[in-house]
């Protein structure tokens, strides 16, 4: 592969969870906030907004709603908004009917240029030496999120973003080989779990490595595990939340 | 802002819809591979897989579907497909159900996987000096692309990505100022198009310069068009391709 700065750190790309006790300099969040402007957006509707959170009350409940207490401590804090509010107020006020935005068509548009916001922030981050975490954990109560957050109908929380310098030196974690995520012309159906083998090896000594009072546990094994385990959770009402938001409908 | 090597790149991103006639070389095509091995995944279920169309029956069949006619013809054309397939199979394999695999909020999980790694490669691609455009399009007839990219149900084709040596320089397209689109704290519900007057003139100035084929169309007047109208389309049929392959049920 061809390393430069860009791809050098892309690759050895980890999540960091403790960051130092301070805030983003205001040039780094300027820098975040151009990148995040600038990102790829689909049909040019640019249905991404991002919330800055500050505020000690929302962040602790954003903490609570996760359940993990490095949220919203140290590092700034971001949620990133599949936003077709914006757009509706626009036709609105030209006189227009919402047309296709509660379609799931325009959700999924939405919700693209929003991940992709996500990740080209991450880069632009990772680029400036400071870490990050995507935090997915937001929808562990979406009615919660929603209500903290005070959104209005036609936008969802996507994923937050937590940043910062960081406090620690995560290994890289080891990742499926290629063979088993990339394809020539054809979907190869066979997935044959003997030949995980060597990778659920790898696996286990980096968790084993990376904390030694974390249980070591195969990728094979976490996945087969009560952790995509048919179970009673919030997380079972995002479809609805969506819905309920006017998004999504059909 | 703080400009390196990646975030240079980013703040100046635009869309590389013509490309030199040549393929990637082993080493830019390898560089691609690691970079979307190495993105991050949420709660490491490794749900993204990609599909590198070489063969020209395929690539028609997509060009077709997309209604663009530099699709599948110069550059690198690869799908980023949602993957719960293959754990799927994982589970199948250790005598487990298919659990949570049904949910939306897996699907969700899937999705925000194979988004961001499509932007990661993205940002690599352009570190390289190459371009890249980023395929919605792929979406304009959900079941006849699941049938020509002849996918596994639990699979779902989320954005295409034309990669290649750029043969044009498009002018930076502008976007929203972050006023509108970033918020401390507070989502502000108050949208006055009125405050979009400077910004739709900039947008009418780009287009004017980048091609003066093409209608000139301020971003408000976009978004009150009829491009986001109420109209029979195949893209409409999206959710309904999504459950079929028992994904987002519920």
């Amino acid at each position: 592969m061809i390393k430069n700065q860009t791809t050098s750190k892309q690759v050895t790309h980890r999540t960091i969870r403790a960051f130092k006790k301070r805030s983003l300099s205001v040039a780094e969040f300027e820098t975040i906030k151009e990148v995040a402007r600038h990102t790829a957006t689909s049909m040019f509707t640019q249905q991404c907004s991002i919330m800055h959170l500050t505020d000690e009350d929302k962040r602790k409940q954003v903490r609570q709603i996760t359940g993990q207490d490095y949220v919203g401590t140290n590092g700034d804090l971001f949620i990133f908004v599949a936003d077709l509010y914006r757009n509706q107020q626009i036709r609105k006020q030209l006189g227009k009917d919402d047309g296709r935005l509660h379609k799931a068509d325009m959700f999924m548009q939405a919700v693209q240029d929003t991940v992709l916001s996500v990740q080209n922030v991450v880069n632009a981050v990772e680029s400036l030496g400071l870490g990050a975490v995507i935090l997915g954990s937001i929808n562990n109560d979406p009615f919660r999120l929603l209500q903290t957050l005070e959104l209005p109908k036609m936008t969802y929380p996507i994923l937050g973003l937590q940043v910062g310098e960081p406090n620690q030196e995560p290994q890289l974690k080891p990742r499926l080989p290629s063979e088993f995520t990339f394809f020539e012309n054809n979907y190869e159906r066979e997935v044959d779990i003997e030949k995980l083998h060597d990778y659920d090896q790898i696996v286990q000594t980096y968790y084993d490595l990376r904390d030694t009072n974390r249980r070591i546990d195969s990728f094979t094994h976490q996945m087969s595990s009560e952790k995509l385990g048919l179970r009673k959770t919030k997380r079972d009402e995002l479809l609805q939340a969506i819905q309920t938001q006017g998004l999504c409908l059909d």
